[in-house]
């Protein structure tokens, strides 16, 4: 049995493969985006090396272990979120493929070495200015939310030096962002070959980018499908449905 | 009467405004792009100077003046095209409003000054390699549709040039393009503030990229909702009906 702290408590996460976990209102709850990331990323299969960087309480890691057999590294700089992570990691008994790393992601290159990881996975703080009357009094969510311990050309660049060449890295973040995050990327020399723009409904502007890039590829982007979220009627579409629902 | 030459023809622009516009299946018909981009564009209504880069046939300047009282300029290099486009002014009756020049973007900063117009409008040339045996053999569609007068950073740089700070330059191009074209509007000074992708239909990978920018501005860019071109049915969307066919 794994031990609950404070106000900390156990929700499902995909019915499907019986998957749960630790949430707290006040420390993390995982969000759609991280949702969206892991169905929107690329994933090696049957072997490799995935790395998460902004892992909260591990949501994407634990997403991933239902697509991939790859090894795959959570790292969180929040103690207390990677303490959730390290349990969640328990419940689902996910010890042999899951691992998580306290530490900030910007000394990962230094732990692991440069070009060591098949895949990349980011959902960064959004924020980049946090003025102190704007920020989440909650400690926790603020620094979730704010590029406080690091800003979003901190998190390409540990990208670009943890995946190998050929290699993917894959992000979650706002629309308003596109032009830093293409521009960062191609800095980094990370390509940006898929980006998908998710629209909380129809003839509404889009809330959610999903972009992935490969180390070193060729310049070509494919821009997907929208993704609606919400119908007309308030309900999740059928396509967000199965995402969150699994498949 | 307005002259025709060689195999040109004369069709319908735009019903509603009884608009007309000489065009050649040889040298130059207007694309649906061009419709596109004069429908997504911002311009000025009762005054201000608008120039129009690489105008062929000066389709997006018919199209503006319905929208704009501003005195618009149109400027292409191909002397064969840059006629017809002196003849479209004429055939239309806007000669008070409508200007076109034979010349090279590059030189039009130098013949205009710098920061002279409210608002550049452009549909660039697509495809960066005119390798030999993927030109177009008519040299007029392959100038028209490779960068060989121009690179892509040519067209944004003359952009930035002739466009006045606050002023705003839109453009048409291909999504593949997206990361390139975000990166040189930065480089320039054009901050990306309003993005539209266009899909053929829904369920497909989108094919045309609208993209609008702020010289100077600051960083924030709208997604605006998808188009879809067609139905399943394989017909014009309502949208793109009245965008074609007038509001």
């Amino acid at each position: 049995m794994v031990e609950l702290k404070n106000d900390e408590r156990i929700d499902d996460l995909l019915a499907k493969e019986n998957m749960q976990i630790i949430q707290s209102p006040t420390a993390f709850a995982f969000s759609l985006d991280a949702v969206l990331l892991a169905d929107f990323t690329y994933v090696p299969i049957k072997r490799g090396k995935i790395i998460d960087l902004c892992t909260g309480n591990g949501v994407i890691p634990l997403l991933l272990s239902c697509r991939s057999k790859a090894q795959i590294t959570g790292v969180e700089i929040q103690e207390r979120l990677y303490d959730m992570a390290v349990r969640n990691v328990e419940l689902n008994g996910l010890d042999d493929q899951l691992e998580m790393i306290h530490g900030d992601l910007k000394d990962m290159p230094a732990r692991y070495g440069n070009r060591k990881f098949d895949l990349v996975t980011v959902n960064p703080p959004y924020f980049p200015t946090p003025r102190k009357k704007e920020q989440n009094l909650n400690d926790y969510l603020t620094i979730a939310r704010h590029e406080i311990y690091c800003s979003l050309e901190d998190v390409v660049r540990s990208c670009s030096q943890l995946v190998r060449s050929g290699g993917k890295v894959s992000m979650v973040h706002r629309p308003g962002r596109m032009a830093d995050i293409l521009t960062l990327f191609r800095k980094y020399r990370i390509e940006p070959k898929r980006l998908r723009l998710v629209y909380p409904k129809m003839g509404r502007e889009a809330n959610v980018l999903l972009v992935e890039g490969i180390r070193d590829g060729n310049a070509d982007l494919k821009n997907l499908p929208p993704l609606y979220a919400f119908t007309d009627g308030g309900e999740y579409t059928d396509e967000l449905r199965k995402i969150i629902y699994g498949k």
